[in-house]
């Protein structure tokens, strides 16, 4: 809880209660605010005992030597960056679980038999470069390298991750590659982020897989034109175009039980007595099966240009004239396939929790899928993972009132160790 | 025509033709491009033997002595300040012929009966300070001086108009007020900005009057949440609210033949995988009637609440999970009543227009409405007050490929001269 608290002094966010701790965070990849939380990592690690390398996204990994060491590291790991309005667990409480960790290895002189090793992954969030989990996708072959260095920030400012990853000194010389940098195995302990374990009073969950996610990006081209001289018939207004968007993949997520989300909207010119002509938009489409996540694309692939072009799709024109008609462009930008994780990650975490819970284990784990993305998503493809969820309050997560209790905190941090140890000696 | 485009050199703005002066303006009221299109004003004008005049909200008199000087002067004016991505002649056509006017006077050795001048408003548009004519407004003590000074640029930046007066050297001494600078008709030349002239072959607009409208500020509060995490149902969106209200506008707009628009739309935190807590938006509602622009306002003040608390009004949750209810408040920025031109400035202007198109007079003018607003608005409540509108091509105004031809901007600067000096004989 100490290192928590004391790595929140970096990008310390809005204040949401009176005690000194009860801020969110607002630590964006690869700010003046994420190096120092780096440093912080690479001087405490180092101080356990660890090698620490950056490989060339910036990601940081701490090893601690083993008995052997002729095979790769066990690692455990999260991310130190935060949405720009976040909160103070979302990742964070799995990278100071792995320091943690460290410790408790250090104070009771225990020797595993391989290398053990703390991982932060680089812009896990996708909150400022807007591919999530980009370097950790980057590092399982699964996004080119170059794709991720040209990704641009996405409020304004022309930074990409290459020049910031050059300006706070974290492009490392390492290739990012599970081959340069193999693992036995990746454990990420994280809250829920939803309300299913506070729900069901569990106290620990155990993830046996991620939904399917996509995000895209929306672009509508109208034509900008006065306000007060333009009768509706005769504007081409990409905003109200727009808004039957944004309402119209609310429809289809309702039809299909999956989510549409639309966090990030800007428009041109921006001038209350100008009808916009451009608008851009983001859209996070997630459900569990690739099946439906398929299906969504292909609705809005077929009916978002019919919106635009002035069609009554499902009702969204409903008693409202329609303009002339909008151009738009739908671009794919990331995939995050439906992830199934490895059944002996799955039972060290499981035999963990029994183990840390004893006679009340039953009632109080449970299996189950994750809605957020995490990199265990793309570690799973080159080397056994899994994940340990705890609970946080009412599921709130994205936000600065994001909570999770001390002894949830200490409860799966002790899960986390136990899961390593267990997998490094199978 | 050389003032036009001379002056627009400063602000010059998108290009949208290959040609030297086919390029639109970006000159936001009082940003440095707006000092020097200023300054050359007040040159211009004082070489032509005016003396000027600058008040405390910016506004800029140039005045040319008449034989007897013991009356208020005669007036023509619009405006040199822009959009951000607005056109060439929007205002800037209405002082430069204000000044070729001038020019005409002083070669043909012309002496008025009263003095005559050329008034430059500040920050007619509303574009980065959210009022428009705020400043002709001030003059004619229909908005305090106090809310003027204290209006904060809509971009991010924290100047205010009083700031950005002073940090240009144009917050005058003289009090800005039709008592300390009174006039005895203010005329305005304009581009219509709208389609009606050029679809009916007519040349010359003959402004009878302007319609109502009102600007609003919407801000709608949700919770910022994960997208990938939070079910539809326990959302509160304030982006889908947000867009189920914009839709609405349009709406109630159909169903009362009256006009709704958003040009400003902010969200936070902006991140794509965040469900935005937080949505501003601008809402421009216009009519020909102040008892409709007033139906509309009740309509959304009692609609908006129960649209943001997820009642289903007019079918605007039509086929989409409606989560939580969010916050909404709904401010009224400004008003600009209906208006009513003066009869002896209509007449002045509709003999003018006869006496420059000889017998074509007839097929080539028509009476009408003015769908935006002008200085005009607010002269007309303190001295007798017209207009004279000029085609635009297709009606584009806001834009920066608005047009006009340059015999027609000369034509209207012929009617405008013709009309002062009517004005000022009777
Ligand atoms: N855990 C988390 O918030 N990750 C960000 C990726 C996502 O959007 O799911
Ligand atoms: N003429 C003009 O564009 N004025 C701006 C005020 C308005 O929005 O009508």
């Amino acid at each position: 809880m100490e290192d928590i608290h004391h790595t929140c002094q970096w990008g310390t966010g809005l204040r949401w209660g009176s005690a000194r701790t009860e801020t969110g965070m607002s630590r964006l990849s690869l700010t003046d605010a994420d190096k120092q939380a780096r440093e912080w990592f690479i001087g405490t690690t180092q101080a356990l005992g660890c090698k620490t390398t950056i490989d060339s996204m910036g990601n940081i990994f701490a090893v601690r030597p083993g008995i052997r060491n002729d095979k790769p590291p066990t690692f455990v790991g999260s991310h130190l960056d935060t949405q720009p309005s976040g909160g103070r667990y979302d990742g964070i409480l799995g990278v100071t679980a792995g320091v943690e960790m460290l410790k408790v290895l250090a104070d009771n002189w225990v020797e595993t038999e391989y290398p053990v090793g703390v991982v932060n992954w680089t812009n896990e969030e996708g909150a400022r470069f807007p591919i999530s989990m980009v370097s950790s996708g980057v590092w399982s072959g699964s996004i080119p390298e170059e794709t991720a260095h040209n990704l641009r920030e996405v409020h304004p400012g022309n930074a990409t991750m290459a020049s910031e990853l050059s300006r706070i000194g974290y492009l490392g010389q390492t290739p990012c590659s599970y081959e340069s940098f193999p693992m036995a195995a990746h454990f990420e302990l994280h809250i829920e982020q939803g309300p299913l374990l506070e729900m069901s009073n569990k106290k620990i969950g155990i993830v046996t897989g991620v939904q399917v996610y996509r995000w895209f990006t929306i672009k509508v081209i109208g034509r900008d034109t006065h306000t007060g001289t333009t009768d509706l018939k005769s504007r081409a207004d990409a905003l109200l175009t727009a808004s039957k968007l944004v309402l119209h993949s609310h429809r289809l997520a309702t039809a299909n039980s999956a989510l549409a989300s639309t966090g990030i909207l800007t428009l041109k010119p921006g001038s209350p007595n100008t009808v916009p002509g451009e608008v851009t938009f983001s859209l996070d489409i997630r459900a569990p099966t690739d099946s439906t996540v398929e299906t969504m694309t292909q609705l809005i692939e077929s009916d978002f240009p019919k919106i635009a072009a002035g069609e009554n799709v499902l009702g969204s024109n409903e008693n409202c004239t329609s303009g002339l008609p909008c151009d738009i462009t739908i671009t794919l930008d990331s995939d995050s396939p439906a992830t199934t994780f490895h059944p002996d990650c799955i039972s060290a975490v499981t035999r963990s929790a029994q183990s840390a819970l004893g006679e009340d284990a039953k009632a109080l784990t449970m299996e189950m899928t994750s809605g957020a993305g995490h990199d265990s998503v793309y570690t799973s493809k080159r080397c056994p993972t899994s994940m340990i969820f705890v609970p946080c309050r009412e599921g709130v997560s994205h936000n600065p009132a994001e909570f999770c209790k001390e002894e949830d905190c200490a409860l799966g941090a002790q899960v986390l160790l136990q899961s390593l140890l267990r997998f490094d000696r199978i």
